[in-house]
């Protein structure tokens, strides 16, 4: 790839001494890099549903400070929902603008981390459990913030899924599920969207700190797949900064870093770090310098624009769950009973680093009354979240009022201090209080239509349950309000999907018994089987799969075809809306090898597409799925391997209901490998070519048929498992010799 | 330990050159050692629950011939399910006396290795899925055959749980399970029982061969356990004799080792193995050796009585499942219709290295007629075990026998073919044809009685709905034939108990996800949680718990009393027989930690009782728990760790069955760890001591009551987990210095 800046930076780095190199390393403050001759200082600001950038001069040392207003857009648990790469290319361009406006180069996101248990507290601030759609949308939104000429940081860097002793805890994790579920996102968005930096995170890796891993900063990031940005330390995570320079590392934030810039220049002069390593840090932090100062612009920010623009992706980012007797939408005339502190105090959006001072915020109450001028609105509290207080009046009051209604519309959730950025939850229940103020509610009201704001997965079985209607927003960012009344009176049609598993209890997660480990190590013992992939590998039932997602109208599917394409598969499949009203469908594509030579998930999602259809109108989705996203991870030659033969292509509403099934074969990659002293006298005999070799030296030990008897089994099983060196490959020159000999003729017959 | 042999073999092997000590450390034959002066052959012989002793001078080479009749006891399976440990020392005792009959020295046994996955083809000769239970038992019966002269192997050491590719395939566990669940059972033997031989796996641990594992072999046996024995090498164990001398092994069998004899002896003569391996080798041999021609002796064996004990030990392995409505024990004088292949031709062995040539056969239909000789018993095949063919015509005359019957007993499970050394199964399933055969036989016989033959746990769902009482043998060795008919007919009152959990289906099981891996590696992914200590952790409902056995009287439990004693606890209950038959409890204990430091699973059996009582009679139940047995091992510090504070100490009839519950206080070990540079601030203030050092130092740093509002969080939650090192010790002296200042008072104050 061609990168017109590069030559400006070579001869930036040329003119700079090993002082200057290393301070570039090194951040100014707490948001910004240093300056040196050539190369300007860059600011950098958090994220990532809206900018958090810190009033005054010079943030406090702990970055506590208040920020100036932003559009507070949905969190990442909720954009996820919506499964719209356009809305997320679209945020994306919007949040530039913000940035731009305020001088801000570099904006702290997306998060994209694998939402591997439902307890992870930082969930909120990524994507989903699945590592192909979260790939998806981060490049879309990265793709939308840098057309803006702002650079992203894509984060955390990696397998970083709880917040629990997040700075010394390590994610053991073997080869596989690390690149086909941590690393997966991180490797697409880095080689479809070149974001400008990649945070490392706090956590360790295997056993070693993100920011000092240079299996991870060079080996896999800069190596396998090209990265040529910035790697920025996550706020406070590095250990030894000559330690991470040297394993990767460009640049440890927050500054003043002067006293590890002191000791890079020592490591150099002593001969413990090679220049090289601290120039590579330099080019890259200057890089970015140089491509922040070209990048900038005069903005000037619409703001009513991207409240609409959240108001927008709220809408899109609403699933309905649950939809009995088309309860939903509501009827604008009747009287409704509105319930729970969250109508008029929403939460919408997670604590931590990522918290936005908001321009303005749409009170769900208030835009149910404005939405339904002609209805009779009541509202009531019914609980307080703040903790065991006896909440019976309140309970009793808001059944009341519910039972006087026509519907009652409850909103449950989690409070800004049951789950947040810095600890994950040890449970997955709603409050005590909230489950019995809907079982007195519900008991009194069967119309009741129940919505979740939480960021967190919740155990919603009881919901189930109680509840005639379920709406399930995450959170949904500062114009949640008036998208809640548009979902709620049908204005929108409610498109968006789970991205995460709802399991019927907690224990059924297939990371419950490996979430925080012990002694800050923590071994990812399920494996692969992250999410529904676990769910699906032992059959257990779940309440709501990843993918669900219902709309006011019903669509069915027809005419699948699966046709190879230049890269990867082309699928065709013609949606048509069979229901009475205009609506959107999110068709997802799952691919099963069924035959696999390794252990494979049941399913895997490989393709998304969406379609907006009117009542009877039909449309063909077209839907690419890439050779790359049907491949796995082969741990013993250490690259992506797309297997021979058949695949089997499933058109689905969620992974739980596919509509429509193909199969299509595709030639593998070529990954023969040669027959070895280890190779087994079955692997030998399953290979016709190896086969006819092996029988002409070995035939004669082999034992004879029917042997075996005496022991009560089949002695040929039990051969097969014997490897090579050790039937034929003794200590003595003269065996070995043999071996080798018979090595040769297969490899020659089996490679040829 | 004083080890009054050592002298001689000191003598000895002072006299031996190199070649002559190297020649030691490898087989002379298929079945013996070699003779060097001073040093005799010792023979071994395949077992366990029987001798399988080769007839002829020389064995086949791959050990397949024909063997001597022996006393075919019940393989470990049933021995297991006893519960019983002077039934296992007996049987040791008795074996010791065929095999000193046949000039055997050495039998290869027992099998210890932990059922991990119901699928693994070699679990009939395991004792069961939990480690405790398994220690106990291989100790008593390594104590009887060691007390008649002849030396055990303890095998397969270690981390041996499949058959499917298992002279390669690398089981990777990390190091609690591999000490808590894999390692545990072989500890307690080695240290109780001395045995005079251990027999390495074929299997890798963590990558390395257990033949050439030093960690396991001389690490973990030999410093950690004082291992004074030898380690033999499965047969054809050994890929590089060298590097397992190098590692610990001390003799590779089978013989002829010619070969790498001399390369032994070339290691040794070009630096690269030390001597002293050969002769810590040669010394084990030697040793192994003199002890097994001191201990030969003149035996007449009464093979009567044998076969009286193999019955013995049947009746007691015989687990009573289910019993609706006491239909067992039979009335021995009604219409009876025996069903099925195995009442004829009782499979009551395994396939493989352990399958004997019993000395007579007990049938099943022959014994039952014998026990009720004032029946009417008819009798039908129902089913064959040769796969596909048509069985309806069968299937329709079983049930029309049962039909007219009072009582149907049908005999099902798993053919030879179908479950053996050497492969896996796929499924845990019983055939179709006797799924079939079962409806077809209990839609018109509500007495059914069903008798499972097999080695291997099965889905037992089907015939629990069908059946109305459940036997299930295990294998039962010769003389399960009149076992059965004395347990039918309540001669013998069953008392055993399941030693491994049947689930409702197989993808319940903890390994499920796990168990085979790919390309030679499988990840012991569910960690500490095997068997019930999985299925408890996830609250996963089982069909037949851990521990599970009907008796035909009841029991009730009384009086618990949890004392301290000079090595752990005593634990005495009263079992009072309810019931109006005469019975044996046995009575089991589990240990709980309630507010542990660690993960723990959430009980685990920790002692063991038994007692016989006549209708009406109560008894107190003694049973000592080690403190040993309450550790936890702690891989931070690579030790067993007893925690202080509570135990919940519950007496139970099975892992689901608790009957009465105590609590004992105990002091833990003293594990006091300094703080260091990565200890965070929250460990810190956790502890008095610590944060009264610490205040000072760093109080002032603390960000302030309410700081964290603009955030949305609790900022003194996310403090609580940074590093000491990372919030005050940069990379320059001073702050260097500050730490190590505030570290050493914090210590100070702390390892006082």
């Amino acid at each position: 790839m061609t990168d017109p800046i590069q030559d400006t930076v070579n001869a930036v780095i040329e003119q700079l001494d090993v002082t200057q190199l290393a301070a570039l390393s090194g951040g100014a403050s707490f948001w910004e890099t240093k300056t040196v001759p050539g190369v300007p200082s860059f600011a950098m600001s958090d994220g990532p549903h809206g900018l958090r950038k810190q009033e005054g001069d010079a943030a406090d040392h702990l970055g506590l400070g208040a920020s100036v207003p932003a559009t507070c857009f949905p969190p990442a648990v909720s954009l996820g929902q919506s499964w719209d790469l356009e809305l997320a290319e679209r945020v994306g361009a919007a949040l530039a603008a913000e940035s731009q406006a305020q001088g801000v180069d570099v904006l702290l996101g997306p998060g994209i981390n694998i939402k591997r248990d439902p307890r992870c507290g930082r969930n909120f601030e990524y994507l989903s459990e699945d590592p192909f759609l979260t790939g998806l949308l981060a490049t879309a939104w990265v793709n939308g913030l840098q057309s803006g000429g702002v650079g992203a940081s894509l984060k955390h860097f990696a397998a970083n899924n709880a917040e629990f002793d997040r700075m010394r805890l390590s994610s053991d994790v073997d080869a596989r599920p690390l690149h086909e579920i941590y690393l997966r996102a991180f490797e697409t968005v880095i080689r479809d969207a070149q974001p400008w930096t990649v945070m490392c995170s706090y956590n360790r890796i295997n056993g070693i700190l993100a920011s000092q891993n240079r299996w991870l900063l060079t080996d896999v990031l800069r190596e396998q797949w090209g990265f040529a940005g910035a790697v920025i330390s996550d706020w406070g995570a590095v250990a030894d900064r000559v330690a991470a320079v040297d394993a990767g590392l460009d640049l440890q934030m927050p500054g003043d870093t002067a006293a590890s810039d002191t000791a890079v220049v020592a490591a150099v002069e002593a001969g413990t770090l090679p220049v090289a390593a601290v120039e590579r840090a330099a080019r890259a932090v200057a890089r970015t310098a140089l491509l922040a100062q070209q990048s900038r612009r005069e903005v000037t920010v619409d703001y009513d624009a991207h409240h609409a623009l959240a108001r927008e992706i709220a809408g899109r980012s609403i699933v309905l769950v649950k939809n009995d007797a088309d309860l939903l939408p509501l009827d604008p005339s009747g009287r409704i009973a509105v319930i729970g502190p969250f109508a008029t105090e929403p939460r919408y959006q997670g604590g931590g680093s990522s918290h936005v001072r908001p321009t303005r915020l749409d009170i769900p109450l208030d835009q149910i009354r404005a939405a339904a001028p002609g209805a009779q609105v009541t509202n009531s509290i019914g609980f307080t979240t703040d903790g065991d207080s006896d909440q019976t009046d309140l309970r009793a009051e808001a059944a009341e009022l519910a039972a006087a209604a026509d519907v009652a519309i409850l909103f449950l959730g989690l409070a800004e201090h049951q789950e947040s950025e810095g600890f994950d939850r040890d449970d997955i229940e709603l409050p005590a209080a909230q489950l019995a103020l809907l079982e007195a509610v519900s008991a009194v009201q069967p119309r009741t239509v129940v919505i979740i704001s939480a960021g967190g997965v919740l155990r919603l079985a009881p919901v189930d349950e109680a509840a005639g209607a379920i709406l399930s927003g995450g959170l949904l960012g500062q114009a949640g309000g008036s998208a809640i009344a548009d979902v709620l009176f049908g204005t929108v049609n409610p498109s968006a999907r789970l991205t995460e598993t709802v399991p019927v209890r907690l224990q059924d997660a297939p990371s419950y018994l490996h979430f925080h480990g012990e002694h800050s190590r923590v071994r990812y013992g399920e494996g692969l089987f992250v999410g529904y992939r676990g769910y699906d590998a032992r059959d257990v039932e779940v309440l709501y799969p990843f993918g669900h997602g219902l709309s006011y109208t019903t669509f069915s599917y027809e005419q699948l075809d699966v046709e190879h394409s230049e890269n990867g598969l082309q699928v065709t499949v013609v949606v048509r809306n069979t229901g009475a009203v205009p609506g959107r469908e999110i068709v997802q594509v799952y691919a099963t090898k069924p035959d696999s030579a390794v252990i494979r998930p049941p399913q895997e999602l490989v393709g998304v597409g969406t379609i907006d259809l009117k009542p009877g109108e039909a449309g063909a989705v077209h839907i690419s799925v890439r050779r790359q996203d049907l491949a796995y991870w082969n741990d013993q030659l250490s690259r992506w391997v797309v297997e021979d033969g058949s695949y089997r292509i499933g058109v689905a509403k969620s992974s739980r209901d596919t509509q429509i099934v193909g199969e299509v074969t595709i030639v593998g990659d070529d990954v023969r490998t040669p027959f070895t002293a280890d190779s087994t006298i079955g692997e030998v005999m399953a290979h016709p070519a190896a086969a006819a070799v092996a029988m002409a030296a070995f035939g004669s030990m082999m034992p004879q048929e029917g042997a075996g008897a005496e022991l009560g089994m089949d002695v040929m099983k039990m051969m097969a498992s014997m490897p090579l060196g050790r039937v034929i490959g003794g200590a003595d020159e003269a065996s070995a010799q043999h071996l080798q000999a018979l090595l040769g003729g297969i490899n020659a017959a089996v490679l040829a």
